[in-house]
């Protein structure tokens, strides 16, 4: 069987290297987290790629997979590296005390169920005095650092209750007021922290319960559900799919060719991305997320998630399901992860792949002819949804057909909610049921494009416009303005500048386009925001640095993937972009191989419709050619055309609005 | 034949305006311009929608005409009320001298044959000593302001060269180098405008034309065209549309209830607008728009189109078709404008409304019981598009689930050009053929939104985010942040703040929602934009003063429709906002009837892909209710269902990518 080096890790090759590391322990005691291949050393894969295309023989790129796992029930931390090709392990490596790993789904099941037994916790409970009916349940949380000193990995249990009508009773809208912390893997009790429900940040005492009603989201508990029923509207591909996919997830689509590799932390990474024969990017990817809350009183100040470093956006993808997350044809990938047996666990349908309409593409009428041409834009979606406890991620890669990609984000789930006391209102959050505080918070997500605009060499810029000088020979009526370039020829960020529409480009200097005369180029568009609230000497700040700028520059190196660097639960600093482009070593980017990092990011003050699940909030980079091509690249489109779109015009009763027309003609 | 107060103009009505006009005069000398029914006085509306809702006698309201006219050929311009349910003139004024109407299609068809055929036109044409095959093409240009003494209706044309191939070849990618500028209505001879093709404003000679080839965007003149063919991607609504439309346009959709009414000069106006039975607006519709140009080389600094109030956006609605404008099951509205002599013409399917599939609306999945829950997101879509000249403008309203409107604007058509010498480059335009220069420009849309959340007594606010002071009490770890409301107590206009995140908010205090405890709301979403960029003396910032601030909030009063007010050809200073909001006058809006006002605003930097026809560009503002529901509005959806969905899983062969796999399996 033969690997592409862009596939995933097969499952063989997980049960092999787990098998490696646990081989060369004399104990027993190997609790893995994560495992999964590395990225093949971009120069390698280079030549790889140059001699698929010239159909010469390939050359050979080892696999080799990367190891997460505890040792000594949890108190140490190793990586460990194995060429799975070869069979052998090349590196382990015992992690500084303080570095600790992302948690497994079952890791942090055990914690909860273990957590409900606790008797500190069972003491706690008895003081609720619970009607029957009810039940507590425990959510562990990510431990957001507040500490240089604490080493131990820990996990913070926020407490809530649950109407035993279902398990799917929303337990987020009773929070409780108590809150265990243990130990994760040593599941080791640490503290009970009891919770602040007013202003400020006094600890409240467990006292006897007040029932209040759950706020029901799941449509078995709901009285309203199938009150409003839209009519069917169905996605007919008759002649199928219009994309082809290979073996080794090469997709070709509407003059674009890229593969699509899912993993364990990023979801997915799409490689080797061009359109019309021409390269765009070598690898786009979700790189980090950081969810700071703007909750002050302790211990929420410690709610700080890296879904991607903490969980793994892969680890906790969804199982897509036909109907439900997209519409159409649709091809599934899967994601394979390990257990903390290094057992391969499979996510099946965790990727999905489809078409949609997007409405129209061009239109022009010429009004002396009356002449129409308009064309319809079709879209490529690579979609994956990741649940990281309360909250959804669906993430979509969107391709179009002008050489266009959309990264789109739809933030969707379930609030995550402290206690607040009836009738209390604060400034830092939003009341969503009668007891239940949604905090604010930001979500600032980093997409690393590696990108590869004509070739390896790139150089970033931006453009600003301005205003022209008032009153000159040029402008003597005030009304020109023009754009300003400034090259970025060191590693670094650059600032947000709305006002004067600074758009941010990736060129390349070496290719020019013969109709602007410029070089060619793709530009990066997204909208001012508002980044990290935490203060430079807050942990939030320090954690993420990459959330702290919109757009960050770096010149490639292997192995520089994730912007808050490799490890960030309970990270003490951001060991990523914060490192990499600090001034003593800022290196040249311009006309170099270079890495771009948008940052999305939007602070999250919530609604009440937000609660108890939250209509998709929707946010988006676009990634568009920018004097790339000579002229519109759509013009190959064939008109569209009611013999192939089949719109069907309705057909009106003489009756009033009560009666709705159905009937319809073509 | 009963008319309801909002319905647009009939037949009969506008050809009874226009007889009751002419019959006024003694000559036959009037030439109209526009006819169109007045909105309804909104205190007599209100009395009469509230009737409608409790089944009582009607309150009879007239319908009103008005017509602006030309008389004394062209040199006067007039404008008549006309009662037209009674059949009689209410008053006819002549504007003062300098104030224009806005210009018919035929007008501009009259003044491009002319031209083309003026003896000082034929002797530059003669100089350009054409080759076969080619012949010159005439585009007559609103003529920008740029002399407080001008007081005629003027067009500049601009002049192209077609290859004799089509008709619809492409003139815009053969700039020609003079001008002539004429009266418009007399059609008198003004100038001959010699066009700068350099970097300074040096008018060019007209000289023997040296042959480029066209760039051409018509299918039938490419040879690219359909080289790439998307597969048949078919909306099927086996049950026919989820709407409901009465013969007054009332639709009734998803809890939705709204009426449509097309009109000449916003294209439509959505009036009476509910979500669940409740009120959130009374009217919505684009206001204005205008197109300033940063090419600063006279004749250029003329280019400032004002789109509806130079123009009409419904007078140049696009005539909608099956299959090509939008998919699904299609219910057309119609236009109806005047001609020069007050007879009608009918704009057959103007505008359409339809359903759409937009992705996920929530999802959850409580990973305890692995239970999903997901509803996808229909949207009820009013579509226009309106050529204006050279480009086309792709207007969306967009309806959901969950009381959220989308503005969607798509910015398409063919680029106006201007001559450039080959190989010369500026600073102040994109070069998009061998001769062809595409200046930078702006688009900056005014929306009005007369709001009645809850009611007809609104205030608009905003809320900023703001990190809470370092090192207190409150705030321990630096994390902290807050929101600021910032009420607004008179009519005038907000700064932008995307650093604070500022949100707009439009709020009614006198409904407190009882979850937040705090007034219900809806707020309003656009990303920072940089405003109009002509200085504080340019006429392009005195004409279109609305342009410069993103938010503008003023106190309903009849007849204030228009944000640069009611005539804006040639129009020395705005007349709207600028107007309405100065200090003096400024009314006390809070919890008032108040009219909303943001402006959609974009720089256009043109891009080579952007020609020789301009892939869409989407610009949205968002109305999302905020603290207006006690939850999700969404949870009486059903949830998402292959039975009613029928996705098809793809189907591989074992083949290489470059079989494309096709069958398909449910």
């Amino acid at each position: 069987m033969t690997i592409h080096p862009f596939d995933s890790i097969k499952d063989f090759e997980l049960r092999s290297a787990a098998r490696l590391v646990k081989k060369s322990y004399s104990d027993t005691d190997v609790h893995f987290v994560q495992i999964d291949r590395l990225d093949p050393p971009k120069d390698a894969m280079l030549k790889y790629l140059e001699a698929e295309k010239l159909l010469l023989p390939l050359p050979r790129i080892s696999r080799v997979a990367y190891c997460y796992y505890y040792t000594k029930n949890g108190s140490v931390f190793n990586k460990a590296l194995v060429n799975v090709s070869e069979g052998h392990v090349i590196t382990k490596t015992v992690l500084p005390k303080g570095v600790v790993g992302p948690i497994l789904p079952e890791d942090i099941l055990e914690i909860e169920e273990y957590s409900l037994k606790h008797p500190r916790v069972v003491a706690e409970i008895e003081k609720l005095i619970l009607p029957p009916g009810y039940e507590v349940v425990s959510e562990p949380w990510i431990y957001g650092t507040d500490d240089n000193n604490e080493n131990r990995l820990l996990s913070q249990c926020y407490m809530y209750l649950r109407a035993k009508t279902s398990f799917d009773s929303n337990h987020y809208s009773i929070p409780l007021t108590f809150s265990p912390v243990f130990e994760t893997i040593s599941k080791t009790f640490v503290r009970m922290d009891y919770l602040p429900t007013g202003y400020d940040g006094s600890p409240t005492q467990t006292l006897p319960w007040k029932e209040v009603e759950p706020v029901e989201y799941h449509p078995d508990l709901l009285h309203e559900v199938n009150a409003r029923i839209p009519k069917p509207l169905i996605v007919e591909q008759p002649e199928g799919p219009g994309f082809a996919i290979s073996k080794s997830n090469e997709v070709e689509w509407q003059g674009w060719s890229f593969v699509v590799a899912t993993n364990v932390r990023e979801g997915f990474a799409i490689y080797d991305i061009s359109f019309k024969g021409r390269s765009i990017a070598y690898r786009l990817s979700l790189s980090e997320m950081t969810v700071p809350y703007g909750d002050p009183r302790p211990p929420f100040h410690r709610k700080q998630a890296f879904d991607l470093g903490d969980a793994g956006f892969g680890t906790n993808a969804n199982r897509l399901e036909l109907g439900c997350d997209c519409l159409g044809v649709i091809k599934y990938l899967d994601t394979l992860r390990t257990n903390g047996e290094g057992e391969p666990i499979l996510i099946p349908n965790s990727v999905c792949m489809h078409e949609q309409d997007n409405g129209i593409l061009y239109k022009h009428v010429n009004y002396r002819t009356g002449n129409p041409v308009v064309a319809r834009r079709r879209e490529f979606v690579v979609q994956t949804i990741a649940t990281v406890g309360n909250y959804e991620y669906i993430l979509n890669i969107i391709f179009d057909q002008v050489g266009e990609i959309c990264i789109q984000v739809r933030a969707t789930g379930i609030l995550s909610t402290m206690p607040i006391e009836e009738n209390n209102v604060v400034n830092f959050g939003t009341n969503v049921a009668k007891t239940a505080l949604a905090s604010y918070h930001q979500h600032l997500l980093s997409f690393r494009i590696d990108t590869a605009i004509d070739g390896p060499k790139n150089t970033v810029v931006y453009d600003d416009v301005y205003p022209m000088e008032e009153n000159t020979a040029l402008n003597p009526f005030n009304v020109g303005f023009y754009t300003q370039r400034t090259i970025l020829e060191k590693a670094g960020s650059v600032e947000q500048s709305p006002f004067t529409n600074r758009s941010y480009k990736i060129i390349n200097e070496n290719v020019i386009n013969p109709v602007t005369k410029a070089p060619v180029g793709y530009k990066i568009e997204m909208p001012a925001r508002q980044m990290l609230l935490g203060t430079k000497n807050s942990f939030n700040a320090k954690r993420a640095h990459f959330a702290t700028k919109q757009l960050w520059v770096t010149k490639y190196s292997d192995n520089q993937l994730y912007a808050a660097g490799e490890f960030t639960n309970q990270s003490k600093e951001d060991t990523g972009l914060a490192k990499w482009v600090t001034n003593s070593l800022a290196e040249n980017v311009r006309n170099n191989d270079v890495v771009v990092w948008p940052t999305l990011g939007f602070t999250h003050v919530p609604r009440a419709e937000d609660f108890p699940v939250m209509p998709v909030e929707i946010h988006e980079i676009k990634i568009v050619p920018s004097g790339f091509f000579e002229k519109n690249p759509a013009l190959d489109l064939p008109q569209a055309d009611q013999k192939q779109n089949k719109s069907v015009l309705m057909v009106e009763n003489d009756k009033s609005s009560s009666n709705v027309c159905c009937k319809t003609v073509l």
